[in-house]
């Protein structure tokens, strides 16, 4: 057994009763959930350093915008500085170095997510950006921002008026063979490049996306080009340029989102990212594909690590946000018998709304740690140029598989921190509980990269072609398996409900059975819905309009969560003996508590008929919930980062609720003492009462 | 016709044409869902007052908390100066004070919800408490309050360690006749009153509930008493109080929330509010009441004011949320064929997406005006003290309905807030989109007042009551005669889904009579349940935490719903001709929107059986989406406030959206220039590339 010291003992106090009930030991689940020992290290070794600079000290007061966005620049400064990716994991293969990096920003979005997103678009993604675009004139810029971060950078994608649509971007780059130049410009503000994180006040240089053009009028599509904004030494914008700062935002207030305006703004020929195309000289135009919207696609694919990392960061805000909700609900006592009152995670309502969640937080985090490792090696094999059979094939699965994914989860965890919020109760609304901070600072993620409801089309749009394959007797493009069980459509689709009793459905075989039916029903759903909509007349943009309530939306949904389920039981097959029960309880509740979001659609289609099903599928997760009772506080400990990551008045690990509160509101600068401006506030005629 | 001309028109723009296409005339339609022209004269007259008053510009920028609070109360003691409430308005009847009162609240908080909440609690609620709980010795506390404005004061209740459960709170009032005084005291930081409104800088008096102890130890329980806490002329605390300030929150920054700490503090004998029980002299209590705990519920009945006001601001709440993103839908082009880009309303998935949430707005409207005159009519007759029949069942109706309306309408807005913040898009998470704050102010309502979860069960008792009457043959105490259909409960529960086409069900009898069929199957399953867990040998608080999840909750919810419609349905009847149609549709949508979540128990009580029920329902919903399409920016142009009050620029009535957001951009004093800090946020080796 590997020595897990280095996780910090938990101090005994009033958690205790519900910790001695759990059948396993935390710091192995721990351990499970993150996948890799190094990585774990890594984890810590982050958070201990950040917790002794006191750089990263918590304020207790909310700090102007502006000085949000400071202090945020200097973390990340210092976080270069503490060089927690080593020269020796930076020269190690792809899938290590990359591995370190997420688990890196992982831990650093856990303590400020500001920080992790300046940090993840302005260093690695657009290094990731300029290695899989670019080429060997690139490699300067390559090493300057991931290897020495000396640049900060960021991407510009995203104008005002256009934000999904990226076709119809009207920002311009106008090759100039005269001074082998190309001329950017910005027709008007709506075609403004915005919300370009780290370009608001800090970046020196931009990653961008512009339509480009050749000297005979012939506009080639979108491609990225690298353009320097401000010099380094001065941070001064460059001429040519309006540059400004987005201004105050719902949440994610440290990062200096900011919009540009190019006004035939001129750089050089060399810094088109020319892996897919180049202009020579002369102002020809050569691309190694045939099909601009081809090229658009390669080039924005590149940006779907992002997503991953989205992913990976929600995996860590549902978990600080369930271990807040799990451990104030074992201390916070409320009503009882005889005088005796008992803490709130005994109601069974209490457990009902919280329980999902925190099964979700275990199986998304042990889905995405699967995912991840099959994501790193397509991508692998797909830089490294090497002939793969059927990569292309899986590269769609894995966009669709992204593309779904992406938002299913974004969207739980937003529910997630909003109930746990709520189940906090009053005390819950203070700013130092922090659960109004995860959810805030979470919150741009169910838009950014990628619209949730546009994003989650596009996975429909593979499905849809896959099913008329399957329908056809063709062949299935699902290198990755998620959806081969389609060839069996014909037998799944005749499947019914016929469980007589709850331990029927708290297996592996009901849940994923289940799945596949609501897939193949859904598919057909939409199928029939898109192809009765094309034969009144309407165009395909016209019919998938019509397509998407009830039918697609949902159909994307349930994919994603059949993905979730698939890879997270492979993954828990393979733990350690004595995590097994727990956390087969915890799919089984995912997987249950998860369908019953699906119960209309299996009524409908008549996989169901009357009480029996949702009756039973009920009962069988209350009864998770109640079996799970004791085990929980242990889960959110094993999901937890460290107390002072945490940063939450109400999720201390020691369980001192009030004695923990009482600290915290009296630390307060303002908490006590007369306000300064009490003379304005005083009525004109005080009334001695 | 009434001449309307005092609502100001909206300028001609890129939105005329989904203005032209509505079937009715939008001030028309604003009169309607106000009710009474003189409240809604009321209301332009507060919000262009206040329009022309600097000191209630909005800011551009995020204020320090304690900068939110200054201003807060500056407004608050401004906005009683302008005496909004005349005199001859605060001398007429009960019924139409309270209605101006009410309307001056809504409109403040659709400027700025923290004065609204420091004004609703710190004079409406506690003047209203002082005049039903006090005597006449306690008429100058009431006139100083409400007329004169002399005192703030604030309502003290809630204890750290407790929240929901009132009977157990640990503050006591020891009477002592040697000094004719009460002594208050607080045993620790856990009974600390806390989260106590204005209390934390600003209010000089508070109302305080605690235990009430006289010179034999006997505890009467929870009583009212009213506390000079700070010194009028300097607000300094006087001794023997420790008050401090809560900290910051997620939203209401402009709210002092306060705790405070007694260390035998003295009060007068006359400061207790003594309309129900007094202590003579000598410290011997004498009570008209022979129950504490009907004393406990009489005192705090006179609470649940504050829940109706909630409700109202809810309605304003989802008012802005909505119109910011219809006319964002209306304007933002995403999309289409042939280089053509359509509007965001264009789309179903956006209609279902909104159009729901646009159709809750007016049917709660409608509801809330409709309940607020039921209730104001009880109120008056029990506080007169006139003998009516049936007074204390119409209260306990009346207890019931607030208790499930109020979470039912604060969690439907807090929904439509998120929802509408998502469907504007990236440019939603912008502040000055307003929906970020809109969301957060709103926050709180699901948990104060009686957190929802707790509060919703309250009517489950009564429901239950008046089933178990009625399956007994007893007779069923509801004089407003919301349930009195459970007389035919036997013949309710033997209905079945028998609609061949949509438009059966987008009807008023449908609807309503699906309704009927689901409470009474819901107070089946609620109750067999609770029977069965008592068969089991557990006590009764046991049997109702194994009878919430899936049944209590629902039912309350689906409860609600049904108070909703029937309310709405029968304002409708009463309304102008030309408004009938287009306000039909916004009630079907809703109803069916709302059946939409309960198809499981519709299928699991075998109400319907296989695809019918859930495809016409569904299909009549977005019928009813695209029918509403054309009318939509005309239905928020009746809900919505003035372009001032709205604050948000993505939502301004003359639909130019990007210049809009151009202006808003570009005056934030923030947007350009350096950051002052640019030295900081340099790399250490900036890189010429």
């Amino acid at each position: 057994m590997e020595d897990l010291s280095f996780i910090p003992d938990i101090p005994s106090g009033p958690l205790d009763e519900y910790r001695n009930s759990a059948s396993f030991n935390w710091k192995r689940l721990k351990l499970s959930l993150e996948g890799d020992i190094d990585l774990l290290k890594l984890k810590y070794k982050i958070w201990q350093t950040l917790e002794n600079d006191p750089l990263f000290a918590h304020s207790h007061v909310m700090l102007t915008t502006d000085e949000e966005k400071r202090i945020t620049q200097l973390q990340l400064k210092r976080i270069n500085q503490y060089k927690f990716l080593t020269n020796e994991t930076f020269r190690s293969n792809y899938s290590k170095k990359t591995r370190a990096l997420m688990t890196i920003n992982e831990a650093v979005n856990s303590l400020n997510p500001s920080v992790s997103v300046k940090m993840a678009i302005g260093i690695y993604l657009v290094s990731n950006a300029l290695l899989s675009l670019g080429t060997v004139r690139h490699l300067k810029f390559y090493e300057a921002t991931i290897l020495n971060r000396e640049i900060l950078a960021s991407i510009a994608l995203t104008e005002i008026a256009h934000g999904s649509d990226a076709k119809l971007m009207r920002t311009t780059a106008t090759y100039d063979p005269a001074t082998k130049q190309f001329v950017i410009h910005t027709p008007d503000f709506e075609a403004a490049k915005c919300w370009v994180g780290n370009l608001g006040k800090t970046c020196t240089h931009s990653l961008l996306f512009a339509q480009l053009i050749t000297p005979d009028g012939t506009n080639h599509g979108l491609h990225g080009f690298l353009v320097p904004v401000r010099d380094p030494a001065t941070l001064e914008v460059y001429p040519g340029l309006i540059i400004g700062d987005m201004g105050e935002k719902i949440g994610v207030h440290g990062i200096d989102n900011g919009f540009i305006m190019f006004n035939h703004y001129r750089i050089p020929r060399e810094n088109l990212l020319n892996r897919t195309a180049d202009v020579t000289e002369d102002g020809v135009y050569e691309s190694s594909f045939s099909d601009p919207s081809r090229i658009l696609g390669a080039a924005l694919e590149n940006l779907s690590a992002g997503r991953v990392g989205i992913m990976q960061e929600s995996c860590h805000s549902i978990a600080s946000a369930v271990t807040i909700a799990v451990r104030y609900a074992a201390s916070r006592r409320q009503f009882g018998e005889r005088n005796r009152e008992i803490p709130l995670i005994e109601y069974e309502l209490h457990q009902w709304r919280l329980f999902g969640y925190v099964a979700a937080a275990v199986v998304f985090r042990l889905y995405i740690e699967s995912f991840t490792n099959v994501y790193l090696k397509i991508v692998e094999k797909s830089n490294s140029g090497q002939r793969v059979d059927n990569l292309s094939e899986a590269v769609g699965e894995i966009h669709a598989m992204v593309s779904c994914s992406k938002p299913a989860l974004t969207w739980t965890v937003l529910e997630a921190a909003q109930q746990c919020r709520e189940a906090c109760g009053g005390h819950g609304f203070l700013k130092c509980a922090r659960l109004g901070d995860i959810r805030s600072n979470h919150e741009p993620t169910v838009t950014y990269e990628g619209d949730n409801n546009v994003l989650s089309q596009q996975a429909g749009n593979w499905l849809l072609r896959q099913y008329e394959a399957a329908v056809m007797g063709n062949e299935i493009d699902s290198p990755l398996g998620t959806i081969t069980f389609l060839k069996d459509y014909a037998t799944i689709s005749k499947d019914v409900f016929t469980c007589k009793e709850t331990s029927h459905l708290k297996t592996a075989q009901f849940i994923t059975d289940t799945y596949k039916w609501l897939i193949c029903w859904l598919l057909k759903q939409t199928h029939e819905k898109y192809e009765k909509e094309m034969a009144k007349g309407l165009s395909k943009f016209q019919a998938k309009i019509k397509s998407q309530v009830y039918r697609w939306k949902t159909l994307t949904r349930v994919y994603a969560e059949y993905l979730a389920i698939v890879f997270s039981v492979q993954s828990i097959a393979k733990k350690e003996k004595e995590l097994q029960p727990v956390l087969y309880k915890l799919f089984y509740l995912y997987g249950l508590w998860s369908l019953d979001k699906h119960l209309v659609e299996l009524y409908q289609g008549g996989y169901g008929v009357g009480d029996g099903l949702a009756k039973l599928l009920r009962d069988a997760v209350l009864e998770l919930c109640g079996e799970l009772k004791g085990e929980m506080v242990s889960v959110v400990d094993a999901l937890a980062p460290t107390d002072f990551v945490l940063n939450s008045v109400l999720g201390k690990s020691d369980g001192n609720l009030y004695q923990n509160l009482q600290t915290a509101i009296f630390s307060n600068p303002d908490t006590f003492g007369r306000a300064t401006w009490w003379r304005d506030a005083i009525s004109r005629t005080p009334a001695k009462l």
